[in-house]
């Protein structure tokens, strides 16, 4: 069994954020997502099915969630869960650095 | 809504691992463990009705499996999947810095 790093094989060019399922079944995916600078559309909101927990593992983000409105600066190591439907948006990612996020949808 | 720090609150003293769960649902269960040189008793092997997804976040640590037989050393930002009933074994952790895993039981 070979063990994968959630910090290498990043593509050195990275036009939009990447997405990638790392693994999960039919009831729960955990995906690693590569942000360059890249933030939600504006006017974008995630709307989802499922709860997520979301680490940021490397990097400096800021998430704009809904119901209530908040504003969540973070740095590694910070984590939350978004509740299913709670609508959120990636309002900006470090462009000096690859922001490198671990998300549980459950 | 607060965020958390995956690398914040450890106990200035740890005799035993800490195993905290962080959320989760009736189907799946994430859980912050952090390590200070301790390892699983010898002869003893976990053997889990659920498939672990487990992440290094900080640290440095070895697993031992069964069927076949591995040892993986794992770095910070390591990952991988550990089939449900594949019997497993932290074999060791570093003892000059706090080991954090993060495991998804699904």
């Amino acid at each position: 069994m070979e063990n994968q790093n959630l910090f290498h094989a990043i593509p050195s060019a990275l036009p939009e954020e990447l997405v990638q399922r790392l693994t999960g079944n039919g009831r729960v995916r955990i995906e690693r997502i590569v942000s360059r600078g890249q933030a939600s559309p504006e006017g974008f909101w995630y709307d989802q099915e499922q709860d997520e927990f979301v680490l940021l593992a490397q990097g400096e983000a800021e998430l704009e969630l809904q119901d209530p409105v908040e504003r969540i600066r973070l740095v590694p190591g910070d984590w939350l869960v978004i509740p299913a439907h709670r609508k959120h948006r990636v309002a900006w990612t470090s462009a000096r650095q690859d922001s490198i996020w671990l998300a549980v949808f459950y």
